[in-house]
């Protein structure tokens, strides 16, 4: 009895964070943030499209499940991400997190930045990253008050939490 | 038999963050911050009384619910919130996501900043704001070695993670 | 039968959060980071060594348990741990943590800054830290697409979350 109520028991969730800044690039560069296209944004530099939210979700499952980071992961090793949408990135990372042995619980990205404005489309950005994670992906947005790289307009940044869970 | 041990079993928690950042206003505005006045301290501008440790944590508590932000629940469609304090700010978004169908876990929330003095009343604060959202809040506080936005002490920040639970 | 599956449920566990930033001493400091030597770094100046990963671990364990922070349980009135390594504050902070009624379930730490190249030695520094924590520390690394104090090279950061539950 005692076997088999504990053998039911789930295992302790692992707790996982992560943080992505990019600097907006030259006029013309189209924004992808939260894994869709922004009309009439300015984009971001950096490594493949500089989706921040997509990128500070998937540290934030590597972080839970202790296996590395984007670094490690899509780093020079992976020149066939090196252009990769945030999409597919947090797909990828995704699938390497399952293969390492764990169910993912979810993941909770905040953006943080003036623009775009995000509340209009949060729920489209967070459906297309909870199709691409295949667990909830839960969205939100703030500013700084003018203070700091961000609320100068220098670019944009995230922060993600995630919980994943040992498979037995 | 399995029905019934499962049925009992308690769902995964999720995870939820939120940062916050207010610029200090002019000399003479009174200091909110955690729920607390904090007498001859200079206070902070923005929105209601700019209460950045509150207002993570609401933010938290929206993100680990998956449903929205500040900004969502309090902007300009609630004029009654324009003013409201930060105790009152988390009171009516563990209120909201109650009646989403969560239950609170708990909300941990980091004032990260060169000024008030925090530590003294720490568990003053604590209580206040755990009261406010009817669960365990968790307060502590750091500094940033003079550099960035709050070491500069343009401003103060908070980050907050919070879990909840789905309620069956 | 419902008593005997109730007890055997585990208790929801509870979530902290904790950032340090610490700026570079003078040329010459040595750099000490998640709890390894980094040969040829500069260093940190700071309260002890500096060890942003290690204070920020500290301080999410401390935040998720709700029982204060590094400055409380490390401040003044612990003169011995003035100098303490990051290694000694961790583990010091999860034997305060443990005294006080809780497991540690993980901890997870992002290291934000420019240098030193983490990867080669993030497995190296999670065993010291695991170790030192008794309980899984996973870390990971970014940068911030020289932006804000770390990408402009003033210092480093870290941000971490943990999670702990409460002991029966």
């Amino acid at each position: 009895m005692n076997e088999h109520v504990e053998s039911a028991l789930p295992p302790l969730p692992l707790t996982g964070v992560g943080v992505d800044v990019h600097a907006f690039g030259p006029e013309g560069t189209p924004l992808w943030v939260a894994g869709l296209h922004w009309p009439g944004e300015r984009g971001l530099t950096g490594h493949s499209d500089g989706d921040v939210v997509a990128h500070a979700a998937a540290d934030a499952l590597f972080s839970a499940a202790g296996i590395g980071d984007l670094g490690l992961h899509f780093g020079t090793d992976r020149p066939d991400m090196a252009d990769a949408s945030g999409e597919r990135i947090l797909s990828e990372a995704a699938a390497i997190v399952r293969e390492a042995g764990y169910d993912v619980g979810n993941v909770s990205v905040q953006l943080i930045g003036n623009r775009p404005k995000f509340s209009p489309r949060r729920e489209e950005a967070a459906g297309v990253l909870s199709k691409a994670a295949g667990a909830r992906v839960h969205l939100s947005a703030t500013t700084t008050d003018a203070l700091g790289l961000t609320g100068r307009g220098e670019g944009l940044a995230a922060i993600a939490t995630a919980l994943v869970v040992p498979r037995r």
